[in-house]
């Protein structure tokens, strides 16, 4: 361990950002959460925003992980191909202030002409690994902003598939014409379950969305089943891709738990069995066995 | 024709709207086209907006279809119930102002549990079967905002099926992760031909997008050809959706030549045979069809 003072560990995503102080011991402290993930910021305004996090949560080194490594970030850190493992992680970490700010890198894959990028799912999956809240060889499914399925063997990142549905649901939400349809909270009752029964028929989800206005203006569907369905609908289509040619293990799904809750449901619905993690253990593991490497 | 004086005929969609002078003989004089769609206008601001229109063009009667007259636009004109022919929808007019303005209806379907809906299209459809731009027994394919495949025996609408296509690709331009790659303008060669094959393949739309980005990011495709790789992708999936079930007749691919471009190419893509008819002509056709019904 390089910080004998303890450290501020960041996750910064695409919509948000977390930020908790790690003491010497590893035991988080004072953390916060806010809206300002990388797509609300200029890349000029990033020094202002890591200033802020010190502000708040003491004068520390920086250890962060997530979309602020990307091209849309602050500073880049390369992606690392897999399959990978932790040490790889913590010998490639970008440092824009020399021992006191650093950036993990993303994780890349090219496989069968597929490409595919991972940034800061692979701080959880490892930190998971590493703390044995998942086995060593594990499928694992991380909803959020990009979904990942994500395939390890032997502890180490083997494969990763990245399904956009965290996104599409938002981006539907916020400025699609079935916005004011899909303001309810998404639960995983009835509605859900009959979306997730689409998707999973392999019914293509732009023919299908457009369906979830058209019931709810001629009374086939009720107005707050609209966000649920959408919701199912999404996830169906994406749980359908991620268990395609998997084995019958049981399947990993981290993240947070509003999240983690619809896919486990939507996987049991598949007729396969779902165990929860949760994402925030995980990240604080990994980025502490980050840390320890360093 | 109730109007010997003429009329104004628009076509106001969800983002955009287009409004010309008729001449009492059906010749279409000035006209112009905006941004202001229903999705940027409050319910208080049409009659604002419908001002703006006679200042324009004239203080004339109002004949308008489309999104204007939904539960999002100014006055709801209910939806009538498929199979429909040009009759009922000119002897359903609602009058905003008794003789002076006047909102066509859209159309609704009711089918094997499938709901849809209709608006504005269904003007272009009979204008252009009057028009005898396309035959009485057709199978149309047309691009907007909204993707509508519609089945058209005996010069009247039996069904149809709307897929969000247009309005996708433009949340992904405008608002996500993917906004800074698909800036170019998209043209029918070998990006959008990629797509295309990855849609008709039955790729999920959502399992396919992320790739866009770690394509580009990992020096595996171009970034100018991502917007046509992307609207390839989800003008793919809408064609296998669309000619689902059909036999190999000739499509009819009506709407802007910008987009119907897109569609043919697709469509020949796929297999089958396309033609392309013009939007704007077929309108005015529809609408001075039902000018002249009233």
């Amino acid at each position: 361990m390089l910080w004998p003072e303890g450290f501020i560990a960041v996750d910064w995503g695409t919509t948000n950002r977390r930020a908790w102080r790690m003491a010497a011991d590893g035991k988080p402290g004072e953390c916060f959460e806010d809206g300002l993930g990388v797509l609300s910021l200029e890349r000029e305004t990033f020094p202002a925003a890591i200033r802020q996090i010190r502000d708040r949560l003491g004068d520390l080194p920086l250890l962060m992980a997530g979309m602020v490594g990307s091209t849309r970030g602050w500073v880049e850190a390369p992606y690392w191909p897999c399959p990978a493992g932790i040490e790889q992680l913590a010998a490639q970490l970008i440092w824009p202030e020399p021992g006191r700010t650093a950036i993990v890198p993303g994780l890349s894959l090219l496989k069968d002409g597929r490409a595919d990028v991972m940034r800061g799912e692979e701080v959880q999956l490892f930190g998971a690994a590493a703390a044995r809240l998942i086995p060593a060889n594990a499928l694992v499914c991380h909803p959020g902003t990009h979904n990942k399925w994500v395939s390890i063997a032997a502890g180490k990142i083997q494969s990763f598939r990245t399904i956009m549905t965290g996104e599409l649901f938002n981006l539907l939400k916020e400025h699609s014409i079935l916005s004011d349809m899909l303001e309810s909270a998404v639960e995983p009752g009835d509605g859900f379950a009959a979306g997730v029964a689409r998707g999973l028929d392999g019914a293509g989800v732009t023919a299908e969305l457009f369906s979830v206005r058209a019931s709810v203006l001629l009374g086939q569907r009720k107005r707050e089943d609209a966000a649920g369905f959408t919701s199912g609908l999404l996830i169906g289509a994406d749980v359908k891709a991620g268990l395609s040619g998997t084995d019958d293990r049981e399947i990993l799904v981290m993240g947070r738990p509003d999240l983690t809750r619809l896919y486990a449901a939507a996987i049991e619905l598949a007729g396969r069995t779902a165990r929860e993690v949760d994402g925030e253990q995980a990240f604080l593991a990994g980025i502490n066995a980050i840390a320890e490497l360093i």
